[in-house]
């Protein structure tokens, strides 16, 4: 039962009566932040954004997060990034049924089942150093409800292996490119397919690289026209905004 | 004939002796980027990527400019960005046919009928001197064969005046929003829809604004998930962006 | 009638079935935003603000200020900053009551009579090349209604000159500190006096000052405690910020 | 009794001979700074800024720290800063009169009774991540004797919630606005209230987030005039600007 | 007579007794650095580096460039980069027999029959905007004896470009690759060819380009090893580096 | 055996009837890509390039290391860079014969005779802090078939010292220069030798030596024409780029 | 009458009876910075510093540098710098004695007869173009009383034309370097004299040069140890730090 | 016994016929460079610098450390810089005679009597942060022959301080001032004395100080003319540059 629901029954009820007009202000002041006093959880957000509820695990206690999983994993989807296998183990131990992806380093929590949509994603990469972000990138698109699918290690500077995959690139509608280094990827995919690109900078590299930035500013000044970029590292991000595009099928 | 058809028939040239293994050695030495059949067509790139020719203007002097026009004019639509009020005299004076817009610095030669598709695109800017940059933006949609209405001039300083225009912005496929200084309007604007949004930071600003990459750095890090950004002062980008998206719904 | 009030017939309505469920579906999607009453008024800004119409003139053509000066001026106080002689002898020509200040490079209309506060403030300057972001900060004072004194030339190059107009400093209730180069002076001031501080970075310098930045760092990382910083060159913020705190005496 | 009482004292006992000039001249010949060894307390300050003695515990061994406190607690309220949980139980194991705040990382040693200044400050964060520093900003208001309130988990991606607190942000006299990864929340603050605000820009994010000068820079540019600001996380500074503002209303 | 032998002189005088302890504490000090041999003849340059006298033009002035030329053309031949139309119309009409190219910016006078060495070099750009770059460079290469042809315009947004014209590539002994934007080309480019590969960034682009910062970390970066780079825009520079390799044929 | 080899084997196979069309198809499908899952192994790679495999280990487990030198160490030569004492003592452990350079962290195994060819190559450091970069690349030189000298600890402070080696590293035909700090010896050596010169910036240092980013952007503007520059602490680069040159010599 | 002196009448008078406890309180308030004696007396800043009144010339119009000459030069000499041909030519229309040097860009007049102290300051640059920083220094220094010497177009690239001078230079008692680009030769002359070196960087070059910076950084972190830096370009602040030196052996 | 005595020795040695020329020759070849392996220990330096050997501990073994000072402190006077505790008790338990400032961080063994010149040093410093930075300066004075006094704690924000130390300042003929946060002492000090100052960032502070670089670029664009500048934290060369002035003194 989603907040859209919730509302709905809310106003019902003072259709017929069951609720008096005190008790509908009084749960309609805060309807749209659920107090849990260290969060407050936008239970519209999902009717706002058509997204689950999300946790950003970094700088948060095991304790947080797992109370956050415990209040709620009762009637929604949860989706915790950037989660240490030590925050893992505490949440799994008060929710065993918290799913932990150690590569993408995520929790999740499927009370309610998925419903796909008509979209698919393709999420390219261009080293085994860059699988974290896609991974992340891969099991958000799954729990916003678009089918994602890995193709690795397609870097450029062995550029036929990235030509061996292309026919599996084409078939997606949105493509996500993961890269470090000199990020020179996003370019090249970029004139070869005619879909929307999110671009994922990452902080693969040393030195030149700027934990990151090399690949970032490489991204945004692409030769290829109409590529978009996201944060470094933020697999997250990206698999949103490629959610959004799917999405739109989804309405339509 | 793909790729898979040659390398077979190639061996089969072999086993029949119709070719010798050194033939082979050379025939393969190159294999993987020899034919890849897709790419090698670059006269079709509307088909690849959907766009009409653009030309960049920076840089390229009246005359190349209106060479480009001339020759490429005679066959299919032509925009060109980033072009002086000198520039385009020059250009219209050779071809009268085009069409120059000041604000938008953009010239554009529409020899075929556009064929909209059924998207639309909303141009949302914090400030009036982020016009140009939406303008850019627009009229590149416009060529590109989507719908793309401004709502202008409504940054986070005078909240409710984006608020009055929200239902405008919500009817739209896909958002693109323009900013400069701080460029917080992007995450206050993904904080309120859940369509595909494109920010685009300008250079609008002095001193802490770093020629718009304090904008491209908030932009990057919104606090609101799914926001991609583009180059700075890259209407044109983002319209390209915006319309791949758009796109997708043409072609289904 | 405010928020909570509409919020509370809208369910009394549902209640007697004046409304039925998808009228207030609809109406309470965007609720939050939809009516927050202080905000939709923004001709009524002087009364949120405390502030005169102003108007950033860089970027701007004569043709656009004089129009708005023509425009608000029938009303309105109006200020403008960052207006070069050019565009200020349009306007002039426009408008003969407008007045301009070639070094604050402000032009200002007082339509009605300005109601000075009790506060004073002083704008402190380190050297003479400081002097035009002095002067844009202390018309802008005067326009909005605070009276200042400028106190130029006390850089701590030479310290005992400061010390001389330490008493006058100290008069103010709020002292601006206008410095270029390492910005010293915002340091040595915040460590003689009890007052708030606001310290103005100037671009004034070559090299190693950065463009202003060197002296926006050395404000930011100030050893005297309680020093606040504006942007680069930044006098009309910083006057709006001084005339915030003055304001809180009018009010009162 | 603080340093201006025992200034007066020191005068009158000349006056009325129980001590010599000689002996006056020795007490005031080091009056200003009295030797700890490794850190020299300015006992005029006080007198000087109107606050009590601060220690900033970075870098200092907890040694060092307990001994400012034992010796200096016995005079005057004390308050030490970036104080770490290990600093902390040294300290309190000497004076068990000191309290610690973990989140805030403060020490403080409330010799002489607090009294309140007549002025409040609201002190608004974007995000729960925000709360240290905020919780440093508010401990130290406390200690110069102004009214505090925390307003949490604000930011602008959720907009509905901030106006949902609007009331009490606008009671306050000064607002501090505490914010990381973009710092939208300072402009959109400052476009809603006519009060004087401090920016707090926090280190909070990763990649394109730098460390928090992309918050920093973003408020340093924001459309919201009148906004000043801080170093990053310098919870501590914001609080002092704050209080020498509400002192204001003190003093007159 | 080399250092070693002056050294040896040296002590057999003072074993002799035809020099005094003093005299041979004198000499000795300075010893290292006093008499090297190989590096005094700074007129024999061209057999040191095997280069023709070079100007850099930038900052000079068309009197200073002009006399230059007329000193040393007598002689030697002679190559100025960076030289304006104003600057070489003036050295023109001093020495008419100095040759101007004015997309590559330089002035050469050829006194002496260019001796052409065994080894060849490909100078490969992205776009047309960097043809001014790979101009500099050719002439470079022409100068120091080196023949070098432009493959250009084969940027990676259309990679089946740079594969049509692989095989023109390959005949080369080194490889210019002249990128701007984010300069991908060297790293695709680089993973396609076993030759050495000079890159040379340039500051085509805007905004997040960095006036050629992008592509100078980019290449520095690649993925493809055995990269080596450049300073932005130094084509001049690229092409000594190349010629330094083909001479080591010419050498052999 | 090497990939050259293999693919003629198999032409000859399909000639000779000893394999059919369609396991030659088989085999050739990924011929150029083996799949280890988490890292696919360009088997073309030295066909291509003229290199051994190698492998980045940073970012990788002991485990992956590991297996990678199972497999592709029964077929080739392998070198490993950026590898800890405890990842070499885990892969030491699976292949006795894997060298391990503590100085250099690389892992070695030398499987088929190395064919060194005619070409030498001096690498010259500044200090002995960067002795661990020179000898990566000493290492990775050998590995790749140049004969490689180290000249160590001749920086610029001491110059002398450079005189007295000069004689060696002109016996070369390529030099790299690594050098930390201000990185001048580039610069220097650039001035007394005619051979081709790839720098290498080494992360030592602190302060204003910005991890390496000083000497780093000190050798792209060297004063030196013909200079280039590999990425900061990029041994292995410098070494790639420098065996390009010396297997020119092989070729021919 | 020194501090001391006042401080202790102050106490004598309230013991006497002459002051009461309020006048001694406010007047000790602010004792520390109320009358220091030596820092007093502005108009013998020559006496405090060694230095004649010097005008930095950047960002003053014609009309007041004449001015300042006018009115300061009837008693002392006046050094202006920065100063441009049109500049200079309306100051010398007013002052026919003021002395232009068209490459230092300085004004100077010498109304009293300069008395030049033992010390000698050599002045060693790099390149032609370091020449307008050098010229600057070298009329400043003459301008303060020490005789100084260019040592011009030594840069590293051709050490062996530095070692042809080192005789000249150390002779010298201060030296200054003056390089642009990389920067290298202070490090190299750091290595070879024992006196005081006050490095200059300019603003040479273009690209990884950045105005300067590169070589700022570079002569920052010098191997050479005991190099000390100034701003870039300031060949001024160079003559005044090595005056500094030479001036304590007139004083003693 | 120095080098240049030794050198005498050997010249007379040959004189004398009590050593031939080729044993001469022998010990001349390696002279200026005595060869310990991991470091050359240029034992032409006290003669060529005046300095006595030093080390620079960080990026080093105990192990060489040790080996260093037992080999090198049979002749000379050794100190060693950034050396840990863990260093220091190594090379204590080889060389019992060897002093450890902890503060400093610095390792001494004074083999020969110092012999202190005639000038004075003083170290002024902006807070207890800054002493190691300091300490490290004042050891490395007491090395190279020169008194040197700290006067700590007197940053500008409470200037009295400094103006209470003034005179003891006042008497060193040159001034090292240490300084982290703004760094504003320098310009402040500057102002207030005639001597050579050299400045010392420090990487006291944090956000926006920029770990030291706010403080180098401040002091670099300090308004008092005259003041040179080191690395951040460099205290051991600020001392050198000092000793390299007080030298002068010793030699005339």
């Amino acid at each position: 039962m989603d907040a859209q629901d919730i509302l709905k029954q809310l106003l019902i009820d003072i259709q017929n009566g069951r609720m008096n007009v005190e008790q509908g202000m009084e749960q309609l002041r805060d309807f749209p932040v659920m107090d849990l006093g260290h969060t407050k959880i936008d239970r519209h957000r999902s009717l706002r954004n058509g997204f689950p509820e999300v946790i950003y695990g970094e700088g948060k206690t095991p304790e947080q997060i797992g109370e956050i999983f415990e209040r709620m994993g009762t009637l929604a989807n949860v989706l915790a990034t950037r989660v240490s296998p030590e925050m893992a183990a505490h949440v799994q131990s008060l929710c065993p049924d918290v799913l932990y992806h150690p590569l993408a380093r995520t929790l999740s929590l499927t009370r309610n089942a998925i419903v796909y949509g008509p979209g698919e994603i393709a999420i390219v990469t261009a080293g085994t150093s860059d699988l974290p972000v896609a991974e992340e990138a891969r099991v958000t698109c799954e729990m916003l409800g678009s089918r994602a699918t890995i193709v690795s290690d397609v870097g450029v500077a062995g550029i036929h292996r990235l030509f061996d995959r292309l026919s599996v690139i084409r078939q997606a509608q949105v493509i996500i490119v993961v890269a470090g280094m000199e990020g020179a990827l996003a370019s090249v995919v970029g004139g070869l397919v005619s879909q929307p690109i999110v671009a994922v900078p990452t902080s693969v590299g040393y030195g030149a690289s700027l934990s990151g930035f090399t690949a970032l500013m490489c991204m945004l000044t692409s030769c290829a026209s109409g590529v978009t970029v996201v944060n470094i590292d933020n697999g997250f991000g990206a698999a949103c905004a490629a959610c959004k595009i799917t999405n739109l099928f989804r309405d339509s």
